[in-house]
């Protein structure tokens, strides 16, 4: 059933990125844990900004939730939203959008998801997306649950529904049993706050302390915000109960096998100044621009990245190459959601709206354009085009990673695999129809590399889940499957 | 759990009356059936202001719903709206509250519910109060069923989900034969639109025909509004099932029982220009005024109706009694939801940003106040107290419905039963606590003759609900006994 | 210039009325004013729905203002409003729409206006129309005189402006000398309220005490509404300057003539419950009913009002004829400003969403219906057809007033003449164009015994102003002659 | 007055910057010149966030305009609001604040200002201060005009239409010689679109070319965003007047004088894309990092920026002294206006939600940290305290411009001169104040070299205005002087 949504359409801009879907945060034994829960969802934003939600506890007014479209920092901050929010206990969620919704977005889709059990309530919020839901959901339907949203995640409150486990904890890892795919959940009860990581910890998440209260986030950004310290990642299939008498309990529901944690959160989804297995991310990125410039050197004025993104690897590429690094490109930074109702002339104005060449500095110059990835190649056609408007001699395009011509169904928003641009085209056939000098992404191994693994990639098992770019599915996508999608061994 | 509601708040005033809590609605087989559900629901307002409801089927976008708070002609009426429910089967609902909300309104709770059952969808829209509902939740999420709401009116959809019937009318009475109390029930599936209404028929339901669709309504006056014909009552007990190819089907699903309609309808809640019993609403009422003025004359000049339920019973008393009819209290029409957030300066001037005393009419005159009922009697002691600061010189309250002393556990808002002034109260008693003249209420076989039963009530078994009044309730209210309330033959 | 308006549209409804466009008010020495105008303006929101606004002063903050489109009840109410508006002294205005204005509203044409003059502020508050407006407003602009607003009260704040005089009350009379029209003023400076009528008292404008405080308002409902006293009615040319020092001082800026109040403001615009001339509006309407009675008798089964401003009218009408007054059409209590973008089905259906026939009472039955006035005859040829629908066997319209065949220049929002029925057509040809079994209006002498002149209408020097009636108009409408306008002398 | 303002605040951060007040944009000959308005001001959205204003003039509708509070991308991209703009000749206005405005923003400050003269009217939207407007305010008011805005602007509206002579450009230069400050002017009658600069030219302002029609913009990144082509600056103390038939006229109203552009400008004012004088803004900005790496070298590890407004001189640094760029701080790229209402908690956490450091890169290293500008300097507290926090093992601030010690006049929000660091302090006393490894701001000389003046400034008559570092004021501020600012030769 279609509710009609409220007057809010995500803009149209934007598009030619893959999209990380979700971001979760969660705090336990801190005075008014909603605004710690706000400012982690505030600093996670740029993992899901179409919608977010708060579910907090508190002992008077028991369980209370707020789910808004649009940013954080305009829903979340008015003291009439957090003022509903009492208690030492919450956890939150921001999404980009959920698996299988067609249509507009609405507001019951948006997480943290609640359910009452016999013993008690508890709510859940997810990163990642669960490979065989169509399947659960079907077989639910089938013994009477109703579903009340179009996502992935409702199937693990039904699961926990009807599961014959005595305590909430008991009855997740129950329900986790039956789920496949990617999952980074926290979770919780009346007293307690709940993480899990699936058994091949593709999503991201983070423990932390702050003060006497624990923290769980999907990235170091948000304890950052707080003032948190960063305790440890959660391992790949660990589950975590926290509470404020026992602290962190640690159990291991599933069956343990090698990790395979996502490398895109590498090259674009995390941010920056978050720290992945101790390192930063801006530094791991730097040096893919290193690896980049050894692999792929070419002769030139200017390095200029494609912001924001491009930036750290054009750092990286400029000091191994020796050419001057600069802001060829600048963006518009009041660019946001924004020209949601655009006539038809604004809308063919494409990029322009959101990134301006610095024609005096570019005019006449050999340039290097860095950027994180090609999906379509439609922005990147745009920008080749500006950057010879404004009079550039030369353009090279250097990309900080391999070409991406699989979708990802763990939970991060990629087009159909026709849309792909590296799907039907070698490097010379795009390089060719973007019309530009030279283009040239850096390799498997290289990326591999970069991110701290010396001898590159392990063909047998290996070390990351890098689907996009390889074809390897670590789990099978067999909602996809059942619905058409052809693996790369059936090819 | 609490969600953070949006921005309403009911208003504070017309908290002295009994309120309808639904009204229902369906069509089959008009273009734009939204349309006609929306103007349905309009007509019907009066039987629940807080919010609306509607939801339709369109084989190419499938079920399309859209709830909304606030009154049906700000909420279903902008194109922005109607665009989203297309299709030529739909159905609506109005409400007051639900049964057993506490805190703030919610959109969940507000009706029509859907279900996804594997045999396809269906909706429902229910006017009346389950009363065996909280037993039925408890024993429901036992087996594992998620609620939503805090509605009364779900327990029926996860009924229905788990019946082992194949068809979904089958489901229903499945479900509906679980449940007790008072329901009249519009609900659809993809080609169906179905009507039930319970044994007793406490709630009413019209069956009316609009060229070759056909409609389904709490009142006849939402058949006038469309140009539709009244075709017939839905029975007591009787569950209809119409399709566009097999027009009406008629089901008997329920164990007959003598029917027992809620007299309270004729008293207050329906509106003046419905038809039930194939008798104008307003002939009743001004019928009930001719009874009063014949059990309870008095000498005055000018017989003065409280604005506006009280008119058409002082137009039936003037004209028994022969004093001159008058308006000595005038509306302030522009008095709505309004003054929502009131200074407290405006909350103590009470009911006067309501009604206004014709001071210049009603200085020196003897004055017969005409009501349609007496609950907590705070109104009545307002409206008192401003005819006497314009000058009159005697005040006469006459009542037209027996002193109301229970509660009613059949879809209506009644305050608990301490909070009623005739619980505690003798008809002299509340005279005295009135500061009247005198005060007099209709008896309660005045009534029954007045609405057509020409030897009164039959103390056997009454011809209609009036457990408002006499505390014989026809269904055990088996909720409210479980939490404490104390039967009249139990006192 | 139009100024992009916010998102509201009057609605289309109501349009077959003769409307007043403004009604003022402002109180003296009461701490909280704007709580006081707040609910004076609720009061007076007949006479003026598009939009309010009230001005403070307060020591400290200066003047305040706020204006805003929709009722008094939504739009001044909320704390976060009224906090903004603090001081002991204050005005409001509540209009329909303003002369001259086309396309949409536009806030900056809500009243109050505010100047700002060499010795301080001041802020005016305007009932009535200027007729000589444009030709002032052209005048003004060649001096240098830059207009904010399309409304013609401003040319009053730049007279003040430009006047020679040292005091602001000085300045208003210097600046009313030069206007021309009708006007009832409610104006402040930062110590002083002030009251003007125009020198034939075409508005009314009434005094009232409160406490220590004192009031002016348009109606004396407004002053019952807040618990205040009536001192007297403002004498037509009179001017009060008021002040918490010295009370009341009236001065008299105009020469004297001859009053003629509007007789409009008893038929249809003022509040059955004000007091004019000592006098019950209510008990006048019943007044007018009786002697239509008796100049156009009829037999008939039921008398019944077009709700809700026949209702007066209707009642007098029964009580000297001694058919019964019944309740044969019932109002929709929710319509209101409502409907606002109604798809063209809802459109079509035109007066039902407001009102519906009384169906099973109007069946055979030979019907009287009183009516307060014919303007275009739509609402009334619509009217018609609903009884005869619902199987009336004869209608007959009785009308409160004379024929409108004239429109009116002093405050009202009349049609173009060529829209008037009356102004085209006889009474007999209007009753065939309507189709009814019999229609009658009372005549001008009818109406001026109504309204307590005994011997009727001086037809040397009227007592009221009729022109709308009579065409007579007392002030020769300039403005209006220059755009091409023909009075009756020269038809 | 106060007007009662909308649901609006500015947000509280980036209070420790100086603020540029305005931008203004015009076009003319080019179909729906509204969306070329709105894409002009979303370019130029950093010289103004508070708000924003289009007139358009079309020979049907006549002038037509909307103001808006709010960024440009969410306010003027509605089809809704469009609409009501029609025509082909527009201009347009975005704001930080006026002068002079005490309390909330009011809508009827937002530029364009319109006046409706005897031969037309006219808008104007003004960039820059005037800074004897409040003596021009005080006689106007005298001589009978009635001021609406609290703006200096609106001096110029009624000079105009106090002037005796007959065209609309004629009495603009009338006016403009009553008028001492800086002004960089766009204004439109029907026919007509012209462009002002003040005699020095202060501010700027350039004219383009889109197709056959023309362009006045404030900055040359708003011709890119339309595609238009830079034909060239307006000089100093011109006006240009631009119609359709006779394409663009130049007068010289003014006395010539030696112009004096605010070389702030080039610091931070103007976008890094923008071109000025022939020279792009991000090179004249790295060029200056390249003169403070020259003047004040320090041994180091990193060069950061402050993000965003010390990127291009870090990096000028960085290249000139070997020593490597790093985005040591990280900006939230979803931080805009945000967190409106803001609790105490989130309030304490200052700099901390839109800036967080990279700490996994900074621990123990040496940091320069390059920013533009130290007002009052309490952001650089702040971030060198989250640098130090991070583990850095020395701060080295490094300052792009000299120290600002005295606050603008001429259209830029500055704080008082109390409230400015440098006007009480010495360069070491900064230094200890904010307890740093070393601080240093480049010199008068260094800056006046790095925007092309080989041989630094000239101390007889500057080549720019300078007076926030200088405190020599090329137009003598009598407003402020007025109210008690002492000029630095008195002191």
């Amino acid at each position: 059933m279609t509710d009609q949504p409220p007057a809010y359409r995500a803009h149209p801009f934007d598009d030619d990125k893959l999209r990380e879907e979700c971001g979760v945060f969660g705090v336990l034994g801190v005075a008014d844990a909603a605004n710690f829960v706000a400012l982690g969802l505030h600093a996670l934003q740029h993992r899901g900004q179409e919608a977010g939600g708060i579910v907090t506890y508190d002992a008077e007014r028991g369980f209370n939730s707020a789910r808004r479209f649009g940013y954080v920092r305009d829903t979340f901050t008015s003291a009439d939203v957090m003022q509903t929010l009492p208690g030492s206990l919450g956890i939150g969620h921001v999404r980009y959008s959920t698996s299988g919704s067609k249509g507009p977005a609405q507001i019951r889709d948006v997480q943290p998801f609640f359910g009452e059990f016999s013993m008690g309530g508890a709510a859940i919020a997810h990163n990642g997306n669960i490979t065989n839901a169509q399947a659960l959901r079907r077989e639910l339907i089938e013994r009477g649950s109703i579903f009340q949203s179009s996502s992935d995640t409702e199937c693990i409150i039904h699961l926990m529904a009807r599961s014959l486990q005595k305590g909430i904890p008991e009855r997740m890892e129950d329900a986790l049993r039956r789920v496949e795919g990617a999952f980074s959940i926290v979770a919780m009860t009346r007293t307690k706050l709940i993480g899990v990581r699936d058994p091949l910890g593709v999503r991201p998440l983070v423990l932390g302390r702050v003060g006497d209260g624990w923290v769980l986030s999907s990235e170091t950004c948000a304890l950052d915000i707080i003032g948190a310290e960063l305790v440890r990642e959660i391992d790949p299939g660990e589950m975590v109960v926290i509470t404020e008498e026992h602290g962190v309990e640690s159990l291991r529901p599933f069956r343990p096998v090698r990790p395979r944690f996502c490398i895109f959160e590498h090259v674009y989804f995390s941010r920056p100044d978050s720290i992945i297995g101790g390192r930063s991310v801006y530094e791991t990125r730097r040096q893919i621009g290193v690896e980049l410039a050894r692999e792929a050197p070419v002769e030139a004025d200017l390095v200029c990245p494609v912001p924001d993104s491009g930036t750290p690897a054009a750092i990286g590429f400029s000091q191994e190459s020796g050419i001057p690094y600069a802001m060829g490109i600048v963006r518009n930074q009041y660019m946001g959601r924004t020209f949601i109702e655009p006539t038809e002339q604004i809308r063919n104005m494409g990029v322009r709206l959101k990134l301006n060449v610095n024609r005096a500095l570019i005019r006449g110059k050999r340039v290097i354009l860095v950027d994180d990835s090609v999906v379509r190649g439609t922005t990147s056609r745009k920008i080749k085009e500006m950057i010879l408007d404004a009079g550039a001699a030369e353009v090279h395009f250097r990309i900080a990673s391999p070409p991406t011509s699989w979708p990802c169904f763990y939970g991060v928003d990629t087009p159909q695999r026709e849309k792909l641009l590296a799907a039907s085209m070698s490097e010379e056939e795009m390089r060719s129809h973007l019309a530009v000098d030279s283009l040239r992404f850096i390799s498997l191994d290289g990326l591999y590399r970069a991110v701290g693994e010396p001898q590159g990639r392990d063909a047998g098992t290996p070390q990351y889940c890098d689907a996009c770019f390889s074809g390897e599915y670590p789990v099978e996508p067999s909602d996809m499957i059942e619905q058409g999608f052809t693996l790369k061994a059936a090819e």
